[in-house]
This record gives C-alpha cells, structure tokens and sequence, in this order.
C-alpha cells in the first residue's frame, strides 16, 4: 500500500468546508485517493476523511499540519493527521480464552492488519507460549479477587510503559475501573458477546439462551466507564435455533466476536471511526 | 400439496416415545413426508411433529385421534392433530401502516400462505378500501384514548365473532391490555420493530437511533400480558449506519418486519412452532 | 423530504475536481447534505454525486448547468443534474407473478419509493383489476409465440408514448430483443431469480435445485443485448437446504427478488448509480 | 459431550423404517438425543442420523452392527455407525496462505473441534515452524511445475501412511489429479474461494471483481473428478461494492473461507454430511 496521510475532521457544519479543504489540498497539488464527508442533519456536525498519496504533496507530515491550521480555526474543527507510514502500538489483553487473540495474531503476523504489539497483557499464563512464539513480550499480570486495584494499576502502568495508541481488550474477562476507562477515551476497543444493548454484562449467551432469541451476536465497542454502554463501532450477529445449547452458543459466537472484533480494529487503525457523542461515524 | 395430517407432540422425555408413535404410523401403513424431533437436555422435554400423507392412512381425524390417544396417554403428551384441508382462521389487526398487511394479504391472494380471513379490525379506517378490494370484511374500532375498554371489548368481540384460530397484529400500534392476552395464549402472534429484548415498547427505531447499534431488527412472537416479552418465534436485522436517520432506520425496518411477520404466520400456520415456557421449538 | 438538486459526475481523474465542484457550490452559497465520491485506482476514473438543497442556491437548475458547463468541459465530465422535485416516469412489465409488481405498488401508493407511473405493461392480463384498483393505466399486449416481433413493437411504442424514464421488468418474462435493450441503455433494470452469473437464463430455482447450492439469490441488473450480463446494481441471498424443494426456492426468492429489485429501484430513482463499464458504482 | 453412537443410514424410502430403528433402539434402552430424517420427494430416498448414548445401550459398537444388520438388509440401508470417542484421522493441506490452515488448528487445539491431526502436507516450507510449534508433523512436498505426478505420488503415499480418514484442502493450491481425487470419494474436502458455480477455477477473485458482482462467496465442497463440481457441504457470502478491489477482496473473502471450510469440516467429523448423488444432505 502506498505511503498517506489521512486526514480527519470534524465540525460544526456550515457552507465551505469541503471546498476549503479540498482546494487547499488540490493547491499542493495533492492526489485524494479516499474522499468521506457525512453532514449529520440532527445535530448540524460535519465529518470528513481524506486519505493524500504523501508522495503528491511537496511537504511531510508537519509542514501539512502547519499549512492546514488556520482552515481548522476557521471552521473550528477537531482534526488530526496520521501517516499510514507509522505503526500504531496496540497493546492487546486477553484471559484464558484464545480466540479472538489468535485472531488478531493471525492478521497481525500475516501482514493483513499493520500495527505494532508491544505487549499481550493477561491476568492468566495461559496463552503465553502462543504469544511468545510469535515473539511478543507476554506479561502475566494476576488479579488478587479481593483487591484488584493492584491489577488495574500494573495494567495501568502496563499500558504507560507500553506508550500504547490503543488498548484491545480480546476477551479480557475483568470490567476496568471507571477511572481506568475515563484514562484513555476513544482509545480502548471491547468485543462483547452480545448484540447490545441487549445482555449487558455476565455471561450474555445464558441470558440470551433464557430469552429464547433466534440470532445471537457480538458488538465491538470502546469502553467508556459505563459498562458496557460505549459507542459502538460495529456489530454482527449469527443465526441460533431452540437445538442450540448455550454450550453451541458460545461456539457459535466465537466466529462473530473474531471477526466483529477484528473490523473494528481495522476501522480504527485506518482512522475509519469518528466519536459523535456516544456514537460512531464509521466511513468503512 | 398432497392433503396431510400434521401430529404435533411434547411430552416428558423418555425411551421408546419415537418407536411407539412411528411404529403406530407404520402399523396402519401411514407414509411419513415429515419428521422432527427435539429432545430438551436441560428441561428433559421432548417435541415431535410428523406429517402423515391423509391417503396413505385408512381411517380419518376423528379415528386417528381415538387410536392414538392410548399412546398420548402412556407418555402424557400435550398432543394435537390437524389436517392441511381445513383452513386456520386468522384475523388481522393493523393500524394506518399497510406494509405487513399488504404483505401478508398478497401472500393470501396468491395462495402462498393458505388461511381464511374472516376479518380485518382496525383502529383507523384507513385500509378499508384496500382490505375490501380483496373482498374481506373491514371493521374499523375507533379506539378513545380517555377509556380504552370499549375498544378492546369490541376487538375481543369480533375475534369470538370471528372464530379466530390465530390473531396476527399486523403493526397494530395499540398495546393488548393484559386480560385480553391471557384469553388467547398462543393465538395472537405481534410484530415488534425491534431485535428483542432490544428496545422495548413505543419508538425502538428512535432508541436505535440514540443507542448507535449498527443492525436493527425486527421479531415476532407470542403476544404475553407482559409487553413485548412473549415467546420469541423468529426474528432477523438489517444493517445501518450512521448516515441513517431514523426515518431511513423506519423505512428499512418495514421490510424486516414484513419478512419476518410472514415467516413467523407460515411456521405458526403449518403447525411448526411448539411452545417451551417463554421459549420456542421452531421446526423450520 | 427537502427539494435538491443532485449532481452526478464521472471522468477521468486527476488533481482538483472536488476542489473545483465544491468551490463552484460553495461560491454560490449552496448547502450540501451529501457527498459521495470515488476514485477507481484500475480505471482512473473519478465519480461523484452531490447533493445540494435547492433553496440555498440563488438560481434554479437551468442556470446551475449554464453555470457549471464550464468546470465541467474543463474536466471532460460526464454529467447531469436532476431535481428530486420531479419525478421520473417508470413503466412497470410484468408477466402473470404479482410479488415483485405488488411490492413495488406499495412503496408507490405509500410514498415510499416517489416515482410516477404512467402505465404497465403485461403479456397477460392476469393483473390487471389490482393495477386498475391503483387508478394505473395497464395495458395487455399479448405475446404471438410464433412471431413476436409485433409484441415488441406494442412495447417499444407504449414506452415511448408513456415518455418513460425507465422501464422496470418486475419478473416479465419474455426475453427483450438486442436492439429494444440497445435503445434504453441504462435505462432498463431487471431482476434476475439468481445469484448472477450463476444460473444465468431459464429455470435458475431448478439449476440451483440441481447444483444443490446452499444459498440461493436474486439480481437486479441493467439490461443489455447480451441476456443477464449487464451491470450489475444490486444482489442478496437467502439460506436453502437440502429439504427444500423446488419450490420452496420459488417462494424463498420471492422475498429476496422483491427486495432487492426495490432495492435497485430506488438506488436508480435517487441518481445513486453511475455506470462503470459493465460494472456499477453505487453511493448506496 | 458424552459419549454416543451416531447412526446415519440412507435407503430406498417406505413405510416403516423410521419404526424398525427406532423401535431396536427402544428395545435396548437406548437413549437417543438427537435424531433426523429426511424423505427426498423426487428421489423418493430416505436419510437418516440417530445419536445415542454410549452408556444407555447394554452392548458396544460391534454388538450394535451385528445386531442392526438384519433390519439395514430389510430396507437395503447403506449406513455406518461411529463412536464419538474415536477421533478421525485428518491431513490437512495447506500451500503458503495460513488463514485457513490457522483457523483449523486454533479450533483442534482449544478442543472445540476433535480430530487428530498425522501430518500436514504443503507445497511449501512457509508453515512450517508454525504447525511445529503445536506439535504436528510437516512434510513438505515440492511441485515440479514440468511434471507433478511425482508431488502428488507422494501426497497420496503421505494420505495412506497417515491412515487418513478424511483430507482437508485448506487453500491448497494444486488441482488434485482425478486419478488421486476418485481414490478418496466423500473423503477429500476442499474450500473453493467462490460462491460456487460462480467462478470456477483460478483467481475467482479477479473474476468477481471483473463482473461486478455485489457479494461474494466461498464453497465448501467435496472433491471429485470435476474441478470444482462435486457435492456442496456449505457456502456463505460477503457483501462488496465498487470501492473494493480485488485486494479487499482477497481479504474479505478469507474471513468467509475460513468461516465455511470449518463449518464443513464439523459437518462432516460429527457425520452430518449424507451424500445424495451429488449433492449433500446435511442435518445442521
């Protein structure tokens, strides 16, 4: 893939956004191989996505956000630029189960999802040889049942170590402190296994096998100190009958949360998801 | 489709319950074009339902089920026999919104669904010119919003009027106050706009819009005296995203609820859904 | 639904022209509520379509073409601009088959899909008392199986006198002649009762039987000389199994049939369909 | 799971097979807990699959094959009788691709499939240290592109040794050899990257992109003699639009390969695939 820059906005909405952008872009002479714009009517916000061949511009990363400030004060837009150049570190926690994890390595190692694994962080040892095989510092943080706030505070200081863009919580089986979550806003991605906001908390497949639902699903969010109550980034759900157990259940949503899990990650890394209060613009 | 009879069985799971009904079956030469079996490990609760060609048997309804009764006897089953020439009678209740009524009334003329409608209640007359073009009776039952008991009694008066086999509320936007429902356990069938337990009650589509999900849903199933809290028949969703307006979410919708309306009406019609509790075997 | 203007481009790509289009809207105060573009990296060729509510530009759609010529000569563009306050005329064919006709008369009658129709056109006359209820004109023009060349005739004529924007086959099934497909191009779409380009011609629900797929589908397709091998705009499937017959993959398509042939209607109606070759950008 | 004996049988259809084994089974306690039948009305064929518990029955496999023959002779049944706790013997095949092969053996090693695996057989060396890593053997077998009757010489001496009962292709890339293919009838699984038969044979993806389809698919299938012909276990699809490239679609469709070729091998290792000339009989 060629080497961009993707830049993201969001802003009140108002007539000439696109055209100051654009034409500044196209002033430099800049090639936009992906153009996003969705104009929200309810609360008048505007987001866009722009993805720029960095070899079309005659200037790198700094001289772009330079040149651009005075069009974000103009129209006063939250905005970024990233360089598809620069890996994002993702520092992913799992517990015992191994699916969504051996998913994310799978795509990690075949060069399907580029970003950088400081560490796997777990409160289990479990899965620490398949992670070290693949040559990722493993660290086997314990929970104590009694007092866990030691183990929010190594994963914490996990984390800060790790100088981590982004947090994945692959099935990790512990609900983060609010402080924890309030930490790092947009920066933390959940898989939970249901189609919220249906079956918010423990063990979503029992409670959908009582209600008798016929899909069952999984939602990939970011984690807010609301459990479970974060914007979502995307969610899927697979067909269940009145002859599957809960046992068939938990199967069955392996393959959805892997995947729901594994789209939302890419939506994130190319800079796909805008936060719109608890929601998402998600330009997929 | 050849005449049959449909012999629908739950019972207390034990050994020979399939050996004692195929061998009666086969003992009077009945050729079996249908055969499903459940068996609950959880609730220990068995269900069947055969389909039995009507001129493969020597005897009819009345003398099948005086020879069978020994057997339900022997294994207390919940039993019943019905037979594919006589037609269920089916009222249908709508609002001002025609997408499910429109749909199941083409599914009626083209003879893809087979039951008789006595009856189209309605709180509106909006429909009556295109209920009667079908040449079915069209009874509009104003509903006061001061005192809704009037209405309901004509509603519960038309159905006995009716005969009714089954009430399909067909987007009926009035909630059945709960002494009516318990009247017909398992005969009145409602199309909720929503994946439940997502959403209960008035404008899901709005609280879809609010919560960000990424599917909506729809899901039909027995109407209970609690709301939207019956056994739960089928159920499917579309995907959104966050360029849809609820209006887009409305739209979108209908075409899910009219899809799974019509599902749940063909597998209550053709004797496929067997009550569990709050649950369902749905022998699709 | 607010009156716009939309504003559908495609041409070869190169640096400036969203910066040049959205300077041209911006300049004249336009409000744009939706932006799509794409830039195909095989073809290199640049598609777009805005639109822009017709109330924040100071002139009317004459004049906005005068105006923008120029940009548009400059880029070579293929264009046109339509105004969502009047609707295209559509002729509806069908044959004996109601599902596909009935369902798209009802997002007609309902405001859903906003269209006019001046008449439909039918080799049977099957339909006609359910066209007539809607106050459509239909017209019967029976098909000599010996010579059907004056059928073709009676349609190409009733087309033109109807002034037809775009003909919808909605399971007519006579096959049109090359040169009545070659006078419409991209002008008349078709839904094929396969998952195109398997199946492709007679009989799709039995060589899908035959084949023994486990997911059966339907096309809906722009039609060209070449039988069912046009662009296509739109595709969805439904799950089969082996217990399903024939016709059970009958009645199943149905449902996916007029769905997604609405589905491509609307997307046509909405101007959200550029063709690409044989292929088609769709701003769904 | 506890241990059970699945019985799948398939025979001429006639009154009174379904009495006559589940009549034996009754007769020695046996406790069935899952059971399906299937009448082919065109073939007027009947399938079956009965799984009963181990425990529940006073005698072992053997004593159960003796004792079922004479009824299997009355009714002309072809049928087999497994035991759960005996694992099948499956090679797996892989060539430099790893989505699939990865899915598989995650899917062995957490337990969530039981099958024991000889060996994996590849074209290539690239896997090697990964299917080491879990303890499995890795022979690579190298094509001589001038002559590969050599490679595949060796891969069937590899499936005899192996004592294989089952061959899974997960994206290996060689056409077996019809020779090679008739050897193993029903016993060779292979994932086709195309939503079959659509886009038989080399870089469906280039073909699906060529033709603009709106989704694609992937196959599960067993092989015979004909490329990409045989019997159809399982097939899904994803949806795609002119934005993706082939690219995308390579990477989309490997979460749908991987999806289905699991599907397909769980079928199969709990015996729920019956064949049924060529096309498949799956009780799901």
């Amino acid at each position: 893939m060629e080497r961009s820059y993707r830049l993201i906005v969001s802003c009140p909405d108002q007539v000439g956004i696109v055209a100051a952008v654009s034409d500044f872009i196209a002033q430099h002479g800049g090639w936009i191989t992906e153009a996003h714009h969705y104009s929200d009517p309810e609360s008048q916000w505007f987001f866009m996505r722009y993805v720029v061949r960095a070899t079309s511009l005659p200037f790198g990363e700094e001289r772009f956000r330079a040149l651009f400030e005075p069009i974000a004060t103009r129209f006063a837009m939250n905005w970024y630029l990233t360089d598809t150049g620069v890996n994002r570190r993702v520092v992913l926690m799992a517990s015992k189960q191994a699916h969504c994890l051996s998913d994310l390595l799978y795509r990690w190692r075949s060069g399907e999802l580029a970003f950088d694994i400081p560490c796997v962080l777990s409160n289990h040892a479990d899965l620490r040889d398949y992670v070290n095989w693949h040559g990722i510092d493993y660290q086997h943080l314990p929970v104590d049942g009694s007092d866990k706030s030691h183990h929010f505070a190594a994963v914490n200081a996990a984390i800060q170590a790790a100088k981590a863009d982004l947090v994945v919580l692959a099935r990790y089986m512990q609900i983060l402190p609010p402080d924890l979550c309030e930490r790092y806003p947009g920066r933390i991605i959940n898989i939970h296994h249901s189609f919220l906001p249906s079956f918010v908390g423990a063990r979503p497949y029992h409670q959908a096998s009582a209600r008798g639902v016929k899909l069952i699903g999984a939602t990939c969010h970011y984690v807010t100190s609301e459990l479970d109550a974060g914007p979502i980034i995307e969610q899927d759900v697979v067909r269940v009958g009145h002859h599957n157990t809960v046992e068939d259940m938990v199967r069955l949503g392996k393959d959805v949360e892997k995947t729901v899990l594994a789209r939302g990650v890419r939506y994130h890394l190319e800079d796909r998801v805008l936060l719109h209060g608890n929601k998402t613009v998600v330009f997929a």
